[in-house]
């Protein structure tokens, strides 16, 4: 989608720091919502984000600056590329989660203070909502609905808010590591290096870190069904027969991966990130492409102080997703 | 919440026959949506609706002249009456069904060419939506799924349009009939006469007729669960010991009542009016009040031809509940 923008609009992704966003300019982010398993069913075609936030811009009255991603998730860092190209806006680096995760409260936006309405919701017909809740999980609850109804996908444009504010509220440059992190298994592979170390490595240099190979073995299980809206279900991952454990990792995920464990011991849990790649190319498998067989190695990655402070953990710690235990850092 | 309105305000109401709205005013009818079962555990103070109607005056940039009922249904009927009094502007005497219907395209305003976008539903928090949708099957559909999420009931401003489309649209003149046959009742009353002769004298020299009384018993059985946003379930109502067969009343429902049958024979079905009433007072018993024990009268009334039309028949006739039949007028 986005190399088609670039195709058919001859424009340039114009990447914005945080900086230099002036104070008093319109940021609105726009991104999917719904279970990927029903998005990668049906792309969209890149009109149903520009809509929303045309719509959004038509109800505000003001001409929008830029947009963002609100998380740092495979589909939706690409998302706001679309919508810049199409509209000739730039694209700030930066996101209100700093990872993905599956609700609109679950955002650094919503943490400090930022209302996510008035959100607009648009699906592949150009059917339009604008909802404005009295707090951001009312919106979660009714956009949630409607995305069920509008059959598991929906585009939105949500969470409208000064430049001031988003320099305030926004997790930023991770466009930027994106891109890094990208870059440095492309070269890895050319050089015929071990793309782990490089992912670790470059995680080195950042907050996100450590970043580590927690488990590496083969898919013998996947449990997926779509439930509320999200992609819902669990995944088990018995290691190699010349492992010093035979015991299988077991990842429950909820669109992401929640938790990842051996019998009771917890690997990690979120907000820590973990990942599961390809055991050769490091080629991530999100929670939607997990297959029988597939050989993979799983890393998990602390993420930044910022994500897990005592407010940050209220919104996404693990009791958030019904685990019944205190965030703990990763086992490293 | 009439009389309260009423005694607030300090204004009398203002109905206005059709044929006097000017035709280029902007006309925004009202009326809640939901489970009856849900709206009557908690009332609204009126607000709500106040909200939507004004919500989607903003929308269009243009002031609504006057708010109209969508349906002749006993909520429905009053609740724009609380708008008209509320706001100090008019109310049409008519309304888009002619008869109370579960769906929100179950109107005339629907089957005579109408869109019901953009609708605004607003809940007991003032939370909003607007919603434009492409047709009015996808608007019912993601309003229904809206007032589900709201917890059962939502307070909704929908098809708005000008006052010669109203003229066109509309079944006219339901809240004078209404009045009408709440007069017969309540003198019949007083003067110890037969109240349910008197509803079928009144009825006679209107467009719905015959109305009569098809059945008398005594309700033995009550089945309603809540279910996708409305009331569903059916009634069994066994004749009296004295009456000519034994064979019960069945009548299912959904928010209205769809059907009476006796064994295989089809007495009434929509859109014919069922209508359950006490057999003493002719008050009549709307789906969320049946209860065992009940001794009720049961009326069929045969509604005017504008609304039994293969256009109309399409949209609200037996099969669209899910019953295998073609519409039969009642057998009289």
């Amino acid at each position: 989608m986005v190399e088609r923008a670039l195709d058919e609009t001859g424009r340039e992704i114009e990447l914005l720091d945080l900086s230099e966003v002036p104070d008093d300019a319109l940021v609105i982010p726009t991104a999917m919502m719904g279970a990927p398993t029903c998005i990668v069913e049906k792309l969209p075609n890149g009109s149903e984000l520009v809509s929303s936030f045309q719509r959004l811009e038509g109800h505000l009255g003001k001409k929008g600056f830029a947009t963002m991603p609100i998380e740092a998730g495979g589909m939706n860092s690409m998302m706001p590329l679309v919508v810049g190209l199409r509209l000739g806006i730039p694209v700030v680096d930066g996101d209100g989660m700093g990872r993905a995760f599956p609700e609109l409260f679950h955002e650094t936006f919503h943490i400090y203070g930022v209302s996510g309405s008035p959100l607009v919701l648009t699906n592949d017909h150009l059917d339009t909502c604008v909802i404005e809740a009295h707090d951001n999980f009312a919106l979660e609850w009714f956009a949630r609905g409607l995305t069920i109804r509008m059959g598991g996908v929906g585009y939105i444009a949500e969470f409208p808010m000064d430049g001031a504010t988003a320099k305030r509220v926004s997790v930023s440059g991770t466009i930027g590591l994106g891109l890094r992190v990208g870059r440095a298994i492309r070269e890895a592979r050319e050089a015929h290096r071990d793309p782990f170390d490089a992912i670790s490595e470059t995680f080195a240099s950042t907050e996100y870190t450590p970043a580590k190979v927690i488990f590496e073995g083969k898919v013998t299980e996947v449990n997926r069904r779509t439930e509320q809206g999200w992609a819902m279900g669990s995944v088990r991952i018995a290691p190699h027969a010349d492992a010093s454990s035979d015991e299988e990792l077991f990842i429950s995920f909820q669109n992401e991966n929640i938790i990842a464990k051996q019998g009771d011991h917890v690997l990690a849990v979120v907000p820590d990130l973990i990942c599961v790649l390809d055991s050769d190319t490091a080629e991530p498998i999100t929670t939607e492409e997990l297959r029988y067989g597939q050989r993979v190695k799983v890393m998990a990655v602390q993420v930044p102080d910022i994500m897990r402070t005592p407010e940050a953990l209220a919104v996404w710690g693990p009791r958030h997703f019904g685990i019944d235990m205190d965030y703990q850092p990763m086992a490293v």
